[in-house]
């Protein structure tokens, strides 16, 4: 084993680094739930201090704080500890763009469960926590449409300036609408557009306060109940399906894109935005691993390709489907027209 | 918002990669549990026949490999998985070099609980599992002995050759030997070496087994109990201390110094091998991120410099104490000198 040394040798590192990684998730919701991000930016800049702001222990928040140096979220000189670039735009809690609130979603204690039970999950084929996050008027919802709605500002942004180059839309439809943004985002762009936003009653409540506090509650219209069952009216020239194939199976996401031509004018669109992973499946990171994502949380969703999804639509009715260049935080806009 | 798309610009990646790296070490568990690098390393090269092999749904284990993929423990080739180099090594059951076998010590339930609970670790700054890892007779440490063998082999041996330069030991006492690899190997490089192990009883039993297997059975006598309230007895040549002061705070370390000393006879060394950060704390990374493990697990360990590791040996009444240049896996070696 002498030869363990040479630095061509193969290495564990790899393995324990994955092993540990769990450890990164703790410490990170450690540092939100006790907000040390905040601290730091508020000027605390040691562990006796940090500690004292946060109600913590030295020691405790010491070491907290040299994990967090050597992930990268803070900085490290002396016994001064800093915020990193990013963790000062997106963890501090006085930033505009604070999205910390986002673990209380992607950390819920059902979510972790969930994960613990890979192997069952493995073995099974999908969640193996009954219908997983697809439950009717499951309010994990509510708590994603109020802790994800910052992350999702700037993807929904980026979206409704995409589809503006297309036309004006005035009469909207927003599926799982959530938070809200999309339909948001879409009816700022658009001046004259209704928008009709789509999700379960107890949702719907976060996404119509949105719109009230953006200004554009008087344009915003609610269609509570299942997508699948609700009637969404007719002649919508705009579509928005964010964030909401990849939770089904192929057959039900292409009898769901029928519902959704059917209820589009002549000339209107369907507005994907999509994890959508690379035909490898394991590219670009951040989509593709999305898949294992789906695989935990729901009886059979994916992240789908973009192949997939234009075959999808296809099948529903659509004449072509249109990739658009961008990338939209990790996701991707694909455009099917009638 | 739409300047977030812009190169220069902070992004929310390293916030989104940590938040879901708990996924990593659940993937890596269910993988090793569930035997699929060792189908792959079998000749079962595509999601079906891996499924088969392992006993998975083909969508689950699919996107299980998809996901090792992206995280590089597999290759994928159109719908062919195949094992990384380290992956080959290490994770398959039929290589020699496996050491799959750690997570059971590594991620066993309570050490899970124990990092689920790490908001409260750090407020109180420390374990909240009672005496965590160090209480008496823990069946962990035959856990521990039993899955870390593999793990401890290189670096016991090379700890070994580095002691071996120094002088022939004679009569060796291996501190916490767990596996017994550190003293088994020093014996092998001593033919004339009376090795003693102490540990707890029910950890020895593990050592015993390992020194037989490996040739020098009848030179390995035990030595059962706390490190703390057994007679080491006298005259020692060298003493093993591997992987043990870590867990203690510096007066414990230092009057454990003090015992091991008075164990030496003159011109006797203390081979203590630790996680070593440097002065910094922050790196590098492995050895100091070994702080946080020894926070959660332990009322008050840490990862020690080799300065603080010095300050206490001198304490302790050695003469002089020196770091060994090379690293030994993730650890760094430092003799004192009686």
């Amino acid at each position: 084993m002498a030869t363990a040394v040479m630095p061509q040798q193969p290495t564990p590192e790899r393995f324990f680094n994955a092993m540990n990684a769990h450890q990164q998730t703790e410490a990170l919701k450690t540092a939100v739930d006790m907000e040390v991000f905040t601290a730091i930016a508020e000027g605390n800049t040691t562990a006796a201090t940090i500690a004292k702001r946060c109600e913590g222990a030295e020691r405790g928040v010491r070491t907290l704080c040299d994990f967090l140096t050597i992930h990268g979220f803070l900085t490290k000189d002396g016994t001064q500890y800093g915020l990193a670039p990013d963790t000062a735009v997106f963890l501090n809690q006085r930033s505009p763009a604070y999205i910390g609130g986002a673990m209380e979603f992607m950390l819920s204690p059902r979510s972790r469960e969930a994960f613990f039970k890979l192997t069952e999950v493995v073995r099974h084929g999908g969640t193996v926590m009954g219908e997983g996050s697809t439950v009717a008027e499951n309010p994990e919802w509510v708590t994603f449409a109020r802790a994800m709605m910052p992350v999702m500002r700037m993807p929904s942004q980026m979206m409704a300036a995409e589809l503006r180059k297309g036309g004006e839309a005035h009469k909207v439809l927003d599926i799982a609408a959530g938070h809200g943004m999309y339909g948001i985002s879409v009816a700022k762009e658009n001046p004259s557009a209704q928008v009709y936003a789509a999700d379960w009653k107890n949702v719907l409540e976060v996404a119509k306060a949105n719109a009230q506090a953006m200004g554009v509650g008087d344009r915003h219209h609610l269609i509570p109940g299942s997508a699948f069952e609700t009637d969404f009216g007719s002649d919508y020239d705009l579509v928005l399906i964010p964030n909401f194939l990849h939770h089904f199976d192929v057959p039900t996401c292409t009898s769901f894109l029928k519902k959704v031509r059917a209820a589009l004018k002549p000339g209107g669109r369907a507005a994907i935005l999509e994890f959508m992973p690379n035909d490898d499946r394991v590219s670009p990171p951040a989509a593709a691993a999305f898949s294992m994502i789906m695989l935990v949380n729901t009886p059979s969703g994916d992240a789908y390709t973009f192949a997939e999804i234009e075959s999808m639509a296809k099948n529903a009715g659509f004449a072509r489907t249109e990739l658009s260049p961008q990338e939209m935080g990790f996701s991707r806009l694909a455009i099917a027209y009638v």
